[in-house]
């Protein structure tokens, strides 16, 4: 058996702690499969003195992440403080200009600032590894880089924010309002300090920039995502979209098109029998598409100590069995920069308006739809105890741009009493 | 850009054609992805003069497989030939001798020769790669050796035959027979030329043990799996065990318990809304669950051209990247030889008989059962023509022993006519 792998531990929160259970409870299988002893040497946190309910005193402390990462008894720094920025890309720069191997589960630092880092690493060629950047305890970025990488990949699609998806599905499931549901996730603590990161869709786009980069070859662009949050989801819409047979997601969804990349992280509308619309609860859930294998489907816990702190430990085990790959699977400086398209594909839409209840209301509304080229697959009227009548429609597959025509002619009918709600329909 | 890697394949019928039509037509991508130029020097088949839609004339050809796979030019052998021992077993081994990568797709040749092939491996400084043997495209080998490495496995279970699936799925929505169901799927070329591979369980079973050996650290041994194919499933089992929430699936599991390794592919129970449940079709799935990381679902094809290629692409890929890692995760002299578990671990079980119609006829069954240490979780006695009353039975978790002791003293009561049916309900 050859020298130990030493760790330096930056961030001891629910992660970092995980990792370090993990260290010592499971000492003997990590040799047994790493064929090396993994050992931590050294830990960096904001207090020494917190309980975390694990023995860190035989290991060194720094109080100077980036102290951390230089020192000599530490081969990787196991970066676990997030932050896309500040102390996290202090520590991990440091660690790669000492020729050090990083392993991270900072989705931020590595949506914006990815492809300086993943440059720089393959220039002192040390790997850098993020497998619990994305849908925690899930191996998606293992399967994407590695196992499937004899793939043209067509598609990369995920629900990739618990918290979203747990809100999502308590609105479905008990009847609650967004309102009702955002509180009890704050309540049982699922929230982000800034809940924007979550309900805005901001964590879930971080992920799907970096699985949208090593599935095109291509560098890591955030700011080309199309971003809509949950919080304009309406209890109705749950329901209507349920009467068609849907559920509403926040998917993400990442293709190579002919106007360019498409990476959109948008509330959709996808079949209830999907695997997809079968996901409940705080589970994630990552699709991948290739040319030869078809579909993959992976699905797991997306949060939490012990998935995170597993994934962690996927890539440490990866890097003590010898394991080096570029950072995102081709090299960092052959990643290509495709231009962002500027709409997402073709698809069908679905529609929920209102309709004051005069003859002729429908036709209206159909011959504006007509008229930009938008063709209704399905409409359904309902029932009203007031003067208007909520209508839904789904589309045929349409182009963004004509629907968007069409929702901005509609007002002028005079018929259509309120904003229409327009979600895309993702054929998954 | 290192020296090409250069592979020869052994065998070209479907899986072995895929494989040439992703290195002719991604040879671009997979050099960007691997870091060099993967190229074939040489192929070996049956039948050099057949149409199989490739170009082979740019490579030598051996009739010989083992000629194949010692010749200079081949730095992987791709062992895509089949058949537990013959050819493909020798060519292997010459391959190893030879100092030669192997990978292949071989699932009966490792449950049967796994262990000696892998410790000839390691002695050999080779790798031995087998993706594509177990749920086709479906990243499972890699996902369970080296993306879950930090976990302590807990059980693997998986739907991994999908003929067997396929006919199961039809019998449910079709209303079919088992023979009708089993005729279709032979029309549809579903069938092994020895059905009893998949019907019987055999074919899933290897591919089970493979898993197992990972998960588990244990050598190989197919040998120890208890199993039990589909030909017994009625589709008034399927109508019934559909009506208590449940689906009839041929279900592996392996699980460490007190009492050794358990193995068992056999026909199980498991609820209609679960993953395993809601898996239709052709589909396998593979689920494994670990003490860090919880519970994660892989789903994907199990067959076919393009994701069996898939699979042995990313192992090929691997190989070109510089991956080396123990054939089963840990050095195979260090992997242990547990006992096989002689019964399944404790589970709820699903019992249909027939009784004759008399008074008190089921409480002579529950005193039975309940003298036997059998609880009933619920009990349904559905309406009848005849003089016999169609039961079902579930049990609360119960030790094999006891409910076994029970179905033998069944027949003792005099109001069962019949036998009794009895279906491991799985908690997945």
């Amino acid at each position: 058996m050859t020298e130990p792998l030493r760790l330096g531990i930056a961030g001891l929160g629910t992660v970092g702690t995980g990792v370090v259970k993990i260290v010592q409870r499971q000492a003997r299988m990590l040799a047994d499969r790493s064929g090396r002893r993994i050992e931590i040497s050294a830990v960096s946190a904001r207090s020494r003195d917190k309980d975390r309910g694990v023995r860190i005193d035989d290991y060194a402390w720094e109080d100077d992440p980036v102290a951390l990462a230089k020192r000599d008894d530490v081969d990787i720094l196991v970066e676990l403080m997030g932050g896309d920025s500040g102390p996290a890309k202090a520590a991990t720069e440091a660690a790669i200009k000492a020729g050090k191997q990083v392993v991270t589960a900072n989705k931020a630092m590595l949506a914006l600032h990815g492809q300086a880092l993943a440059e720089a690493a393959e220039a002192q060629g040390v790997s850098l590894r993020f497998e619990a950047a994305v849908a925690g305890g899930i191996p998606a970025i293992k399967a994407l880089t590695e196992g499937l990488a004899g793939n043209a990949i067509h598609r990369v699609m995920g629900v990739m924010n618990g918290t979203c998806n747990y809100i999502l599905t308590r609105m479905d499931s008990a009847g609650l309002s967004y309102e009702e549901a955002f509180a009890e996730a704050d309540g049982l603590g699922y929230l982000e300090a800034d809940p924007e990161l979550d309900v805005g869709g901001i964590d879930a786009a971080h992920k799907l920039t970096l699985l949208a980069a090593i599935a095109f070859g291509s560098q890591v662009d955030f700011n080309a995502i199309t971003l809509e949050g949950i919080g304009s989801i309406t209890i109705e819409d749950i329901r209507r979209a349920g009467d068609l047979g849907y559920k509403i997601k926040l998917l993400g969804v990442a293709q190579m098109t002919g106007r360019g990349l498409e990476q959109r992280m948008t509330p959709c509308l996808v079949p209830s029998t999907s695997p997809l619309g079968q996901l409940e609860g705080g589970t994630n859930m990552v699709v991948i598409e290739g040319d030869a294998v078809g579909q993959i489907v992976l699905r797991g816990a997306g949060a939490g100590e012990g998935p995170t702190a597993s994934a962690v430990m996927g890539d440490i085990c990866d890097i003590a069995r010898g394991a080096r790959l570029p950072v995102f699977g081709q090299p960092a400086r052959s990643l290509a920069k495709p231009a962002p398209a500027s709409a997402g594909a073709p698809t069908a839409y679905y529609l929920r308006m209102e309709l004051s209840d005069k003859p002729g209301a429908l036709a209206k509304v159909a011959t504006v739809l007509g008229d930009n080229g938008v063709s209704i697959d399905r409409m359904r009227q309902y029932d009203h105890p007031g003067a208007n009548a909520p209508v839904l429609i789904v589309t045929h597959k349409t182009a963004w741009p004509d629907l968007d025509a069409a929702l901005t002619a509609l007002p002028g009918t005079g018929v259509v009493t309120g904003p229409t709600v327009a979600l895309r329909i993702e054929d998954v």
